[in-house]
């Protein structure tokens, strides 16, 4: 960091400003799930115009639409592609708010003495984002160029699901093209320490249906004659696991790699209070595969949860029918079809007489994701870390979720991303009373500016964008 | 049947009359569940008239009034307490109906031939109650005097499970004291056959709730590392049976006796088509414990069948807790609250670790009911379906479904019930195009006339109130 540090940025002596246009940024209650068109495009008018040394444009995706823009003021220098959303989970139960969700504001939180930032955005995915382009229009201000070009996209549906980025991407390869995506979105771990996201899992959502009569019955006047298809359902799931906890279903782990002894003492290393888990989230005990802790198992195996379960009511039927939806969290290694089909095979081999079943899958399963950890953005992110957060190990941590849009990057643009958030996990995302800690808004600016610095040149400088 | 042949009433040559009343009582919407309190007043003030010969008074229950009335003018002769409701169920789907509910048409069918009256409660049970009342009115008018001492009990809550009949009776059984209840309401079960109900199956409901977290949990964020409650509840619902299809809940059928070799030959002499009753559900197998014919199933074995289940939904949750309703259907010897208990043991036993689990039944469960072929109700009411169907061996059957009010009669009133309706189990109860066959109006009424004289004297008759 020696080269960097000679050239940081000057950012502002207080807070002010940032706060005061993160709080009109906030304003707009750009939920994407119910907000009317004009709301949504004044959310992407607002950020177009902070990136308006990019050409910006709002393009159209045929959902909302996206922001795009692209400085590449530093031919022959390394290109990342910045993404980010500009759309907000809906507020949820407005009486459980202490303050207006889309009135930010800043308070001192009594336990811990932080200042925070209230607001429905503030840190998913607003303030986050708006940090990371503050920081490319501080150097364009002090230094009259960025380090590297920079592209944006900045999308409108990220919660619900992205429906369009996909089709979105695929058509435009050239005007997306990077060595690197940067993602402003995301959460850091844990907020006690500094942390950067090597994997997360893929993902496999299905739906199973035991279909029995051709109408509902009365329990009394066909009980005991007919199958029953809550019972053929619950007989079903049951074998899905064995009583151990560990998956049931053949085929299901093919292609994995064992998880190396070295993985497994990474992961041991990792500071993790089990007693403190089970506390919060009140269970008696934890459960799971034996044999691995509970830091490992959610890191390193893939999951099979069935999430939903419904048929009949509480009265006295015979249901025609009962269904199951189920969703598979994938570890490197999975085909998520293939493991559909395991699951599939599985589900029809264990369906008990007189019902018949069908399996379905959501569209789009996703695969798992991984970034190595010497990649040079980790390398990079873990140097700039380092500059904000000195002498504080950086934890490369893994993702029990799943992010599609790592695998959309990966596939259509050859790009890897880098989850570079300064978000915390534990801020109330689409809860109510979302917050983000005001010092993460200098914090993640010094550490942007550090990480576009290192990615330029030097021993993490990104191959040339093709 | 001789010396009663002897004294028949003269029945009106047509069946207009009969049609006209029935259609205004009909017309009345008295829809238990959620007509309003003077419409239901106005049917019970409907059936109430019809009574008039008997004192009849609407008498206050809590919910929806009664009816109740007395003719005793027989003194020393037995005495019979006539059961039925005014109440109907919801209309359903209004575009279903071929005519308006409540506007009773008569029509013939084109399949049978058969004329035919359609409207809501036509078969349950202003039918069935009418021509009870009117045969009573005949015997009046024609000779003076009823063959026996009669009460009336109608009651405007069947249709919502009768919530305030226990109390009711309970609080007047000296109103009530009767040696025989004969009920209007039931229904016949084959249309092809006439035939009697000897027993009926009791009903225990109870709900099993399976906890996990104390909140739903992100399937990524902690899947594999903590209970699901649905796996949970999968796992103890499959627990409940065999793989045969036998119930695997120890205790669950203490008391029962082994039903006996002249038991199951008389029913393997019914002459039951499995393949129609297969086709009629549209499955591919009729399922259950082995070693009996379906019809032995439904007849002489207790069922434990899982109605709903509940938890989740459609997304990627680990639910905080999953639950499901379940009705047991009870056969003589089954005390319901050692069911209970068995049923609760068995699922605690079946709990895998790291969830809670509680069972609750329903208040009130019901044991099974019974009355001996060899009572003088069933003997009396075979010969009073000779009379109407000479030539036509009268088939006594079984219910596999609850008549709460025969335990009810028979622990306050020491009265057994006699079900003796002329709806038939195939006129669309409950659904729409609810009709009952006209033919049956006048076949009920020749049929009451003969039970009602074969009651009061000869080989049949009652012993002598209490």
């Amino acid at each position: 960091m020696t080269e960097t540090a000679e050239q940081l940025l000057n950012f502002e002596p207080d807070d002010e400003r940032y706060v005061a246009e993160l709080t009109e940024y906030v304003a707009i209650p750009s939920v994407s799930r119910d907000a009317d068109a004009s709301t949504m495009r004044r959310a992407a008018e607002w950020i177009a115009e902070k990136i308006d040394f990019a050409d910006p444009q709002i393009v159209e995706t045929g959902g909302h639409p996206a922001v795009v823009g692209a400085w590449l003021g530093r031919p022959g220098a390394p290109t990342v592609l910045v993404y980010g959303h500009y759309d907000v989970q809906p507020t949820g139960a407005l009486e459980e708010w202490v303050t207006p969700p889309f009135e930010m504001t800043r308070y001192t939180d009594p336990d811990s003495g932080e200042e925070r930032l209230r607001g429905r955005g503030a840190t998913d995915d607003k303030g986050p984002t708006y940090l990371a382009v503050e920081t490319c229009r501080q150097f364009l201000g002090q230094e009259g160029a960025l380090p590297l070009n920079v592209r944006f996209l900045f999308e409108g549906e990220e919660e619900i699901g992205s429906p369009h980025l996909a089709s979105y991407v695929e058509a435009h390869p050239d005007a997306l093209a990077a060595d690197l995506v940067i993602s402003a979105d995301g959460a850091m771990w844990r907020p006690d320490e500094p942390s950067l996201s090597t994997a997360s899992k893929g993902l496999l959502a299905l739906d199973i249906e035991v279909t029995g009569a051709d109408r509902d019955l009365h329990s009394g006047r066909y009980g005991g004659t007919v199958a029953n298809p809550i019972h053929a359902l619950a007989e079903i799931l049951a074998s899905l696991h064995h009583s151990d906890g560990r998956i049931a279903v053949a085929g299901f782990e093919d292609g994995i790699a064992p998880t190396s002894d070295g993985e497994l003492a990474e992961i041991a290393a990792v500071a993790f209070d089990e007693e403190a888990y089970r506390t919060d989230l009140g269970v008696d005990e934890l459960v799971g595969e034996p044999g691995l802790s509970t830091l490992a198992r959610l890191w390193t195996r893939p999951t099979l949860e069935v999430n939903g379960i419904t048929g009949g009511g509480a009265y006295t039927v015979i249901p025609r029918v009962a269904s199951a939806h189920v969703t598979c969290r994938l570890v490197p290694g999975q085909d998520p079809l293939a493991v559909y089909d395991a699951v599939q095979r599985h589900v029809h081999a264990h369906t008990p007489a007189g019902v018949r079943v069908t399996t379905t899958h959501e569209p789009g399963p996703v695969p798992a994701y991984t970034i190595p950890a010497d990649h040079p953005a980790i390398r990079a992110a873990r140097a700039a870390l380092e500059v904000v957060y000195p002498g504080e190990p950086v934890l490369l941590a893994r993702i029990g979720g799943t992010l599609p849009a790592t695998t959309l990057f990966e596939e259509v643009l050859g790009a890897k991303t880098l989850f570079f958030s300064f978000a915390f996990a534990d801020e109330f995302h689409h809860a109510p009373n979302e917050f983000m800690r005001l010092r993460r808004l200098r914090e993640g600016m010094r550490a942007w500016e550090a990480l576009l610095r290192l990615l330029a040149e030097g021993e993490h400088r990104l191959g040339t964008a093709p």
